[in-house]
């Protein structure tokens, strides 16, 4: 095999119905089908160089050689895709988040989706979107929507080769989203430990998915339709009963911080005091996400400042699928990396 | 009819199994059985005088005539009690209420027990303490285990005859509470109002009474057998679930606010690092309550001081059964009420 590289950018996404538990830990199989927002405002980009000299994989994010645990996780995942073609070549894989350190958000999800696309890439492999997002799933469950863009839903599929993501809309219909970023608390759980501990212990477990279920069906129905009011307020409910779930589990536990409450205080005062259209969501950790008008967003923000530290809000759009990037994009964003955010 | 004087004193009770929903909203028939701590700490003072002068009832809550809407729940109360002498006499009653104002504990539970019984005393009814529980459960359904010391459990009964509350155990081996003491937030969701719309919405709410009923068995045993760990662990997920009962509402809602979390960090934090055994509960508002070793409680006090404002942590041991004081008693109570607490 001569060297051959594979540059892609993927963005992260936000769960509108979330993904909480797997029916399969070893092949990432949700219990139940989800629903995301693909964000512009947070992505990864990634490099893979698959080298002949190399003896081993290596695996740099932020610029940083990464340990042991990390570089296995990635070789594995590599695995996936040196099986098309038939040889296990050794690769250079750098990547870079840009996601502003004080959002806190989880880049796993764009970081898989990144990863794929970047090698199969560079190994020249004929995958469709649909296959590469099947793929993705294996790195980071919440990786299989980041290869979309839009509003995408994760169908759970019957078994590994089903269980992929499809987009359903562009949201290109004036939908935002504000991030009130929260700083994390001491110990945080892992989503993978939380969710595996409520499928386990919740007694409030199966109505979870039951109604996941009805909830996706009918937050399709509002996007068809475009019924803002009605998503967002899926959106919160559905959210809400995620993290209902950890207060359920046995022993109890939750991903909220003192902040998480008051970001949620935020939103309400704001939302009650202007009309605005605000709906609020959480994943495992201490981060406040809300849905909302893009012609609204300057307006909330402001509101928000009033009772938010300003630069803890962070704004943005809907984000495009995942896609491509040349050997001049990559420098330029590894200039821009550099910069900071 | 003469003058006549009753005057009782109730201790109020957390639920280590929580009453959460009615299934009868007039009779204050529970969903489910539930299972409290009487505390010594916090209790309401209450005389209740027949007067043959008096056109209508009067209130005095701490020494301020109340205005209408509290008077008429005290009406209504005193009509069931009249009814046993087949006359409505009109009578005033003053309540003084024990409980630190920092507390922001609700105090309904040991208001209606300590009214019953003192109301009970004045018109000379020979009912049994079962009979008067029966009675205070009109007034507000937690008051129903107020007549009663230590750990008590209020059976769900099949009607309004047999919805009562009886002792279970005395609570006097090593148990105790603290109290973290929470300032209410702007807006505060009424307790009633709460369950009424978790029950009519939330779809977690029929495996939150499913549950309650193994809780409640469950915790009989763990008392029984003297077993604290059991009976701390059973309190701390019977009542994270209540709460998550009210996330799953549609649209959700919390009784908690940022400083809840900040509480709940504080407790986490001290049995992790201590050992102590500490766990949590928490009712229709932003306090935290701690269920301890007796023997323990300056230690804990001590560790939580680090880290919550020890002004705001309040202790108890467990309380004693609502029982009648004299006048003299009286006279002592009120002296006592205006030394402040």
């Amino acid at each position: 095999m001569t060297k051959q590289t594979g540059i892609a950018r993927a963005h992260t996404n936000i769960a509108l119905i979330k993904y909480w538990g797997k029916r399969d830990k070893e092949l990432f199989l949700p219990m139940n089908s989800s629903l995301s927002l693909t964000l512009d405002a947070f992505y990864t980009d990634t490099k893979v160089v698959f080298d002949p000299e190399l003896t081993a994989d290596e695996f740099y994010l932020n610029g940083m050689l990464q340990k042991e645990k990390e570089m296995l996780k990635i070789s594995r995942f590599l695995d996936l895709f040196c099986e098309y073609i038939g040889e296990r070549a050794f690769a250079r894989v750098e990547s870079l988040n840009f996601v502003p350190t004080a959002a806190g958000l989880a880049s796993s999800a764009s970081a898989f989706a990144a990863l794929a696309l970047a090698t199969a890439t560079a190994l020249d492999l004929d995958l469709s979107p649909a296959t590469l997002s099947t793929l993705a799933r294996r790195g980071s469950g919440s990786s299989t929507r980041s290869l979309f863009g839009g509003f995408v839903e994760w169908d759970m599929g019957t078994g590994s080769e089903d269980s992929m993501a499809h987009p359903i809309d562009d949201a290109d219909w004036d939908i935002g989203m504000v991030v009130l970023a929260v700083n994390t608390g001491p110990k945080k759980i892992a989503s993978r430990e939380g969710m595996d501990h409520t499928v386990a212990t919740s007694p409030f477990y199966s109505a979870w998915v039951d109604t996941a279920k009805q909830d996706l069906a009918d937050i399709k129905v509002a996007i068809a339709s475009r019924d803002f009011e009605k998503l967002g307020q899926i959106t919160e409910h559905n959210g809400m009963k995620m993290h209902a779930t950890t207060l359920s589990a046995n022993p109890p536990f939750t991903y909220w911080s003192a902040d998480s409450l008051v970001a949620q205080e935020a939103v309400r005062q704001v939302r009650e005091e202007s009309g605005l259209s605000a709906y609020m969501t959480m994943d495992a950790g201490p981060n406040v996400k809300v849905l909302c008008r893009a012609s609204q967003m300057d307006e909330l923000v402001e509101g928000l400042s009033a009772v938010f530290p300003r630069e803890k809000i962070i704004t943005s759009k809907p984000g495009p699928a995942a896609y491509v990037l040349s050997e001049k994009d990559w420098q330029t964003s590894q200039v821009a990396f550099e910069k900071g955010l």
